[in-house]
């Protein structure tokens, strides 16, 4: 991007989508972005604003005069000015709504009221709805009335006179219809509604369980006071599984444009963890001086108990830590899938330990050896099966997120079951 | 579930969403899910068997008569019957495409001659189209006309009379609009096409990143043939998106309800080639014997520097293969996202060098071992952040899936230069 080049930039971005617009931003360097956004004439589109990436938001908010910042921010339906705000600081977020219209400023302010990840926070208030009586031609009428309607709708949601959903009808139903038709001949089975304090990840594994296109959201007292989309849903379901695998790998937030400085603060925490534990499995070796310098093929041998037991630990927790995310693992079948966990480690456990006594008895010549790193196997990978599954069970219910703190926990037990095993069978057997 | 319990089980799952009696299924152990499709009367329906696990289809679909699987498979979509084929055997899909009616086995029938993976498997044909001079009024008799129409359908998609789609109208614009009104004029901006043979992850993802709820899938003519819908690219991201995890893992293919056996069998290569590359790095310590004797801290530090490494290499390499999977990484950040990953392990190689450091002196009072693993901590950190990120960029260029073999790779690399480097130096500096 050249300094001089401000109509280029225009004729370049214009023609875009804003989630292109915004790929585009993420993709620049620091500089590049900086003259990319003092190039761009009129300032960047709230669209654009809230395809961002959360870390580039703030910065590029901060680049805007209040204006624009007012300008862009207009046209955003109620839930992206939400979602736009939650990642801004007070200074911004003050900003941000004293460029709203009143009736859009306490939307925006009444959805800020519900907890964070709730239904009510990420839900839109702009839909169409109408009493359960109408016809097929009442809502037609309606809808080409002078009413101001949502950008995009998919459904008509019939409420009751105390405005509580009772149903909803496709407007392909609506459309193929006789004018006469009640709505109420029409209506969908999969209607359902979701309370505004609900979790929003519940809500969008809802949508996609029932193959939902508008989830409609109620407040305490059954009243319809938005719904929540399908696209909204589907952008919230890849974020989720986005963050659980960064978490599973000791990543945490972060993304690709975040600075050198920005990762290795997000890198550190886990890296420390993984430390202490490194450190308390060193401190299982140290209680084995003895043994170790009998015989030095012990120290050439041990790493490997210790890595097959933090990779079968693996396996466990990530498909019990996915399994419990999507309520696939439940109190029904917990206690089936920690012993089959459990018996694949002794099966596999069983197998590598063949495989791994054979080894080091050509390696070293030493049968007790190979009995020593084959029992070490079995013991270690069968505790990987229960540790594997038992520890994200345990922070589940404890409210812990799993995917985040179980690694940590499951490789310490893979570390010291394994290193303690391996030696202290050695010290037993060989010595 | 009791044997004489036929009505109970009625009673029960008569109400249920599809969606839930599959998802009871598969909570179901062996023997209670075989009495359950054995009480259950009438045979399961179609839609239960397209929202179950693939490794139970199989099973479910064995337990059904001829007629029974007539009936199932009849309801479905042509893209759920399709979906439902891909997994089975030759003698089963024989069964399956014999209960289609003409017309339909001829639709699933083409759509099987597309690779696998490719929109063209993944589109329903099923769907609303309309010449581009139509207005509302015309769409709207059509539409109240006689004709057959998909299950869902939010859009109607115009066509030139070469079949070529060239734009599309949301339903909510044809309602709220005139009856003379032309179509072309309530076009949505959204609308692009798709090519049948094009990666159905691709179009997923730009149905999540276009906000599309229809996407039109063109052949090679460019004559409209299928569509994608946003509830089928939901549930293709989902899977896609837990595959990924799994695989990073070394978990595979397999699913909750998979037995011991399978999965032992998809647990089993993950963990040969970890014992192969676990060996690799024995060999390597195994190069230091005698240093190794000479000083027994040496086998207690080792596994530190060679574990932090590989958790610093997880870390980079799941951020690395994520971005590759969402086109986050690219030929035009590729080079500022190595070097990041770089920094940031030197940056915490150095933090961690000191604190290590610092926790070998005072434990072992020795200050060169010390600075042994102070400075294999930092060459470790720094290689993993490249290994990380250079081993799944590489795979990715090779037509390799980078989340099934990067963790291999990226480990060997992290333990062989762990150890190579901690006790390279000890040989060096300390004898």
């Amino acid at each position: 991007v050249d300094a001089d080049a401000d109509e280029v930039v225009e004729d370049l971005v214009d023609p875009l989508h804003p989630a292109d617009v915004a790929h585009l931003i993420e993709q620049l360097d620091d500089k590049d972005r900086k003259e990319f956004l003092r190039v761009w004439p009129g300032g960047i589109e709230g669209e654009v604003i809230s395809e961002l990436d959360d870390n580039l938001r703030e910065e590029v908010i901060d680049s805007l005069d209040e204006e624009e910042l007012a300008e862009a921010v207009r046209d955003l339906d109620s839930d992206d000015v939400v979602d736009l705000i939650e990642d801004l600081d007070d200074e911004q977020t003050e900003a941000v709504l004293e460029a709203l219209d009143d009736s859009d400023r306490a939307l925006v302010e009444q959805a800020l009221t519900y907890p964070e990840e709730s239904a009510g926070r990420h839900m839109q208030v702009e839909l169409v709805r109408g009493p359960e009586h109408w016809t097929v031609g009442d809502a037609i009428d309606f809808l080409r009335s002078d009413v101001e309607l949502p950008e995009q709708f998919y459904h008509i949601i019939l409420v009751d006179p105390r405005m509580k959903p009772v149903g909803y009808v496709t407007l392909g139903r609506i459309l193929s219809s006789d004018r006469k038709t009640p709505l109420k001949e029409l209506e969908e089975d999969s209607f359902r509604t979701f309370n505004v304090e609900q979790d929003v990840e519940e809500v969008a594994q809802a949508i996609n369980h029932y193959h939902m296109i508008t989830a409609p959201v109620v407040d305490d007292d059954d009243r319809l006071i938005g719904v929540i989309t399908i696209d909204d849903a589907m952008a919230f379901l890849e974020e989720e599984a986005e963050e659980d695998i960064l978490r599973l790998a000791g990543v945490g937030e972060g993304s690709l444009s975040d600075r050198v400085i920005e990762t290795t603060k997000n890198r550190f925490p886990w890296l420390a963890v993984n430390l202490a534990t490194a450190i308390l499995a060193s401190l299982v070796i140290a209680m084995f001086e003895e043994t170790l310098s009998g015989l030095v093929a012990l120290a050439i041998l041990m790493p490997i108990v210790a890595s097959m037991g933090g990779n079968a630990g693996t396996q466990s927790l990530t498909v019990a830590v996915r399994a419990l995310a999507t309520r696939d693992l439940t109190d029904a079948n917990v206690w089936r899938v920690v012993r089959r966990e459990v018996l694949v480690g002794l099966v596999n456990g069983i197998i590598f330990a063949v495989v791994m006594g054979a080894v080091g008895y050509f390696w070293f010549g030493n049968l007790t050896l190979a009995y020593v790193i084959g029992a070490a196997m079995v013991i270690n990978l069968a505790v990987a099966g229960l540790a594997g599954t038992g520890v994200p069970i345990i922070l589940e219910k404890l409210g812990i997120d799993p995917a985040l703190a179980s690694g940590a926990f499951v490789t310490t037990v893979t570390d010291v079951v394994g290193f303690f095993a391996f030696l202290g069978l050695a010290a037993l057997w060989l010595l």
